[in-house]
């Protein structure tokens, strides 16, 4: 395809090119055989050879067009401006064509669709080798593939696509327009809401890991909770939380966990959080909104971490933050602090140094 | 239904209810509509408002009493003896019906399973939907639900379930009584023993992550190991135990595992363990009996911890634990050595001031 | 079985045994009933007792042969001459019957596996379980075991083996000879080279972990690239691999990564790389090859990690490690300069006693 086809269909000015080619910022006498490349793939820009259209999405990294071998970059429109002030030779040596974009993500990533087409959606119904227990509900348009089992009592909302080995126990809710990946399993009585995306391995509703273990042996605690998803969460791939012992482990509206997370029985995540890859969250914790756990991170039992809170890669956090912030370390403390504390201890060795010639002189002295 | 009927039917006596009026710790002439309200429901304490039951399960929390919506509280038995020296409006102003309790955490639980009853155990039988290899045996009322796959020559004990997509290879044992959740992966010839749980996504009995680089590749080792649970193991969501090289991965009688935690091949983990969420343990390792590691910890290979070791949530033990006690950090530490280190780095910047003082005085005094 | 026959077997000679005799490094006249013992198994050196044979695998243990109650051990080369030297009383007292040998730990692993012969492959076909979208391709000589779900356009090469519930979507492509273990799901165009094993609950290609969150609620990045493992990569059990944004994320050849491991989104791992159990790393980073992360490691997003670099367990990579060498710690530090930081710490208490004493001595000699 001609890259002035391809403009021309993001701009969405088919008939009339003037738009795209004054967008590129050349006039018609420059336009070219080269200007006007054969595109036949988008691709990321470390990968982009002749051929391919790719994305430069931030102006720090202008300079990088220079090296590039694309055939055409996607750039963020006050990309503009800075090559008609500099000019082309500077910046765009090559004379790779260019579109200026106000939205250059999210066009490239119509582009990218468009050479390599995302599958659709699958149709909608029940898979002759699916296993639905007679007495479940299921709402209308949805999807239920090869090997998914449904349990007696289970509710499922419309539009919910239910992928291979999917398994839903007895009495589960599955809210309209979720989507479960393959090997998802949700425990009974486990509530999931609207718009919610659960990728392929999670469990939701497993026991919490509580024991009494006063007579030398460890005697599970009771299971009698569930796990809650309110609307539009998000779970990674392989993420475990836990039932509640009497209630329900809940998560909030709009909160997104990366995959291999941990979130243990009877907590309470607000709305709004983000947990990274690999966070682990003891039983009986709970966050405010707008919370973000970086990977790795540890929170202890029975503690409460507020709003806006931030927790850095690898953190620990064995109490309550109750103040809006940045945290780093184990135990987690405040960005500012704990950046004097790895400084002062990066310049431990040399700090002894200085204290042995002093206490070395001060025992010369006292000879003396 | 009333309060009364349910505090009667804990306390076991339907006939005649002036034990139950006793253990309020009120008279006849205090009974009201009010002290005997209708119950609905039973949910957690921060949960609870009218028409709800609640726990409060420790005497240290009784002055939370106060600020409750609760209909009703179940409290444990110290706690009469505190309101009655007190004075109700000092525990309990809004008069709230009141249970005490010898045993008030079962107690709510037996309340708590009354208003939302456990799913009953699922009825024995070979669902027509799932896979059992002919030379398989199966012991009496085994419950094998859909998609499951049990391999060639594989023996399952009496009373055994296996939830959907449970698949167990060739020679495979699992002992009485035991339940493995939807989409449990057992390799070939492990062995699983009596009344274990194995929760949705474990993984027994993957390849040890040996290998031989000599040659610049890396050739992966033998693994004609197994892994053996013994009695009474339960293991978390998405936990990996890998098969030993040429012998057994072992863990020991009633040792618990919390979700996602990794036991590497070779490894021999003692009795009644306790393993948080995400705890690593590299192969070849070894623990006593009664060992605690919180969430996160990491164990490197070829160690042995001894028993009656308790590791913090994020240690990283380097090398053999031969002391009972309590560690903390990485390289582990014992707890008291470990405080004084986080006291003292903290205190670092503070340090460095007097560090530098004293260093220009020296020189003011040399100069002098 | 005679020791005798065994170790014939081993080292090839069934009808001349004088080979076998002399390896042992014993003179005829000492054979003896003792010294060709009956051999039921072959098991770890720490669980061998009489009728077992076993391995010590490193003349560093050579001592730990006088305790041993196993029939028969094989040892490697080196041993022989050391026994020479010492005389058999002092290295193996008991007499046990041993058999040197120049691949000790190939040559047990063979003795390991003629009493316990590993489960052979299963036999090619389509289990009538299975389903297999009409539209796939299948190679040659594949298994595709029961309850395995292929979609549509799944291209699969020779020799395959899919074991029961692995779930491959729309446009999958499968390399020869590759291995996939029960409850593996790759996600629509990913891709799998040749010789590669995946393990149980290994999870490919499941969206990114990036959001837009400039409207205050986050907006799911576009999910448009795959996962492409090279070939004879190895994922441990329940492991996963994000997509690429608009590109792949990619594996290089010959990289093996263990149980529970996370790599992130559009990174771009080298050739011969270990990652060890639960190491996670942030989107869009890549490594070199041969980089080696042990258990628990974490790397930040958007950084490059230098071929040969060696990272240790529980390490927090914030940037880039443009130098070969070893790194431990958070943030990660040279190997060197963390062990003077180790040893600082660690006798900050000791020190701070010498500054309090200096410091009181200089304010008593300015009180003077």
């Amino acid at each position: 395809m001609k890259f002035s086809e391809l403009a021309a269909w993001i701009c969405g000015t088919p008939a009339d090119l003037s738009d795209f080619w004054q967008a590129t910022g050349l006039t018609g006498a420059q336009l070219s055989e080269k200007l006007d490349p054969e595109i036949s793939k988008a691709v990321p820009f470390a990968e982009a050879l002749e051929g391919s259209v790719t994305l430069l999405d931030s102006l720090k990294k202008l300079s990088a067009l220079a090296g590039s071998e694309a055939s055409a970059v996607i750039l963020p429109k006050g990309a503009e401006e800075k090559i008609a002030a500099d000019g082309m030779k500077k910046w765009n040596p090559k004379g790779i064509a260019l579109l200026f974009s106000d939205a250059p993500y999210q066009d490239f990533a119509k582009i990218v669709s468009r050479f390599d087409p995302p599958i659709p959606r699958p149709a909608s119904g029940i898979h002759p080798r699916a296993f639905v227990d007679e007495t479940a509900k299921i709402g209308p348009n949805v999807t239920i593939m090869a090997n998914v089992c449904v349990g007696p009592n289970v509710e499922i909302g419309s539009n919910v696509i239910l992928h291979p080995n999917v398994c839903l126990m007895e009495g589960v809710k599955i809210g309209d327009d979720s989507v479960l990946f393959p090997n998802v399993t949700v425990y009974e009585k486990c509530v999931v809401g609207a718009r919610c995306i659960l990728h392929a391995g999670v469990v939701l509703g497993a026991y919490g890991f509580g024991y009494d273990s006063s007579s030398g042996r460890h005697i599970l605690s009771p299971q009698l909770g569930n796990v809650v998803l309110a609307d539009e969460v998000e779970l990674g791939a392989n993420t475990t939380i836990d039932r509640g012992t009497f209630g329900s482990t809940r998560i909030g509206e709009g909160t997104k966990i990366d995959n291999l997370v941990m979130v243990g029985h009877n907590c309470q995540i607000g709305k709004h959080n983000l947990l990274c890859s690999q966070v682990g969250i003891a039983g009986s914790s709970s966050t405010g909104d707008y919370v973000v756990c970086a990977g790795q991170v540890g929170l202890a039992d029975h503690i409460s971490v507020a709003s806006h809170v931030i927790i850095g890669a690898q953190a620990g956090v064995p109490g309550n933050l109750t103040e809006p912030g940045t945290y780093l370390g184990a135990p987690a403390t405040n960005i500012q602090e704990m950046k004097r504390q790895f400084v002062a201890v990066k310049q431990l060795p040399e700090y002894w140094k200085t204290l042995k010639a002093l206490a070395k002189k001060e025992q010369e002295a006292a000879a003396r």
